[in-house]
């Protein structure tokens, strides 16, 4: 029901959104969880606008990765646009999902929060935040939410690569509380600071706080870094996306291994994936494009996944306990 | 042994095509039958050149499907230029196989033979080609061989969207003989015309004849096409690579499907896999990319994969008997 309410919002929006534009030919894009959708989409966009409207079957995994398409104008679905990139004819679809009728997912985070408490959630769920900071503080809590800018567009937004949200309020708070759902994002402010992260999930209806999670993913980090000391040959992974294009970044790294006696070539790609890595010589990679791909999918890969910090740390550049999260800042 | 002298060879040709072309970054993209050597590929490259080799880790399937990459030159392994395509600074490395020692395996073959023999190939045998006509015009057999043109380099060269050396000696032979490995493109043959198809296959040392391959095939695509017209609803794929890129003729299936009351959506992609196609709300596909795909990739989809002609007898615009096997010809 809240899907279809989505669905017809979506349509209306979009099709406005392309009368204005007086595109003749439209190409629409979307995240993941709306694939199933698309085709519905595209097909009562076409009977709204009476424009043509192509969908974009690679996959796309974020405002950094808006294809280019052979249209007029781009519809891009589920991702918030990054204020720092220049995009052309792209229109974003990236309305929050209305505020539950229950937050009682939020109360069971209470007993687990200290007095000042951090707010953060993803784009979709942004909307939720004002209720919830009545909510705490009405309990009594002080409440902080970081601003947005740079590579974030709403005030308290996480994206897979930039945690300025969290880190503007960090001194301020004694824990941070992430609404929405999943475990990447928190996990990553957890790995980025040292106060508690509590995760209200809405679609569990449960609180919980990320310590345990937070010292397995550092021992699989450190794991990872032991690993790739043996290397002698290592990949560097630069992204084709706009928005994840490191080629200085990726040049430095391979830099440094050099001084270091180690073998480094950078390979260029589309999407990081096993099966384009299948089969190269290397003993490990380093990953400039999304930082999620080391953290979370480290497991799809045979080799030893890096971040660039990771890899400064194999080189002895970095020291582990000087351990960062890498973040795009370009 | 002969890897190591083709490696070699390629190392001392790109290394010249590079010092010529005074580019200050080269790009390397291959065939999937180098990436186990494309490290060392490009280590060597950059020891002979002085100039930094990026390689590109997107796979690439032929000589229409050159990646972008961001340096001055590419250097492309392991398949033929397409003469009617434009290309920028592309050197494309694509020397045949020396020939071997032992033309056994074409004897077996000899058994098989009609009177007069259309020879055909890929570009990596095509040095192979000459002896083997000496040998069977020793025989007493009268060879004929396809010339190149369109999208084809080289006399007798066969490639997955273009079967013109085949049709151009069709009527003046009695059978076919493919010299090289694997069935697909001695396949594609023995589909497109109603002369035997003999496979001498080098890898195995044998020879033998397609025809029940070829009413295996015929079979299954005769399966796709039945199973596809109880579908309302069409996913027609468009390859943004710019030797696939058949946007009109999506266009113009879409518009015949709408004419027959069946709903048709286009959809761009760059490579045509079933993990970008999962979970998508159509009855069935339409391939204008790479003809190869519905007929050889067809057990990795899970829906239906036509090519532009089986949708075409889909909509009962075409008759079965009038089946014809995809080429592009754009």
């Amino acid at each position: 029901m809240r899907q279809m309410e989505e669905t017809d919002r979506l349509i209306q929006r979009c099709a406005q959104a392309i009368k204005r534009s007086k595109a003749k030919t439209v190409g629409l894009q979307y995240a993941a969880g709306f694939r199933i959708r698309s085709v519905d989409i595209a097909k009562r966009l076409e009977e709204e606008t009476n424009v043509p409207v192509i969908l974009s079957a690679d996959p796309t995994f974020g405002a950094c990765d808006v294809r280019e398409m052979p249209v007029d104008m781009v519809v891009h679905v589920g991702h918030a646009p990054i204020p720092d990139m220049h995009y052309r004819n792209v229109f974003f679809f990236d309305d929050p999902l209305p505020p539950p009728g229950d937050f009682g997912f939020v109360d069971k985070a209470l007993p687990l929060l200290g007095k000042k408490v951090g707010l953060l959630t993803t784009t979709q769920f942004r909307g939720w935040l004002a209720a919830v900071k009545e909510r705490l503080e009405k309990e009594g809590h002080q409440v902080f939410i970081g601003k947005s800018g740079g590579r974030i567009a709403y005030d308290g937004q996480l994206i897979g690569c930039d945690y300025t949200t969290a880190r503007a309020v960090e001194k301020d708070v004694d824990c941070f509380l992430y609404i929405g759902t999943g475990e990447f994002h928190p996990l990553a402010v957890a790995l980025l600071t040292t106060k508690p992260v509590v995760v209200a999930d809405y679609e569990r209806g449960e609180a919980r706080r990320l310590d345990k999670e937070k010292d397995r993913a550092m021992r699989r980090r450190h794991g990872a870094i032991v690993s790739a000391k043996e290397g002698m040959t290592f990949g560097i992974l630069v992204s084709t996306k706009l928005g994840q294009h490191r080629m200085e970044l990726a040049r430095r790294l391979a830099e440094i291994a050099k001084k270091h006696g180690k073998e480094a070539h950078i390979l260029v790609m589309d999407n990081v994936n096993q099966d384009s890595l299948e089969g190269y010589r290397v003993d490990a990679w380093v990953n400039t494009a999304c930082p999620r791909i080391a953290i979370e999918d480290y497991l799809l890969f045979k080799k030893p996944m890096l971040t660039p910090q990771e890899f400064e740390i194999v080189l002895g550049e970095r020291n582990w306990k000087d351990y960062e999260l890498d973040e795009i800042r370009e």
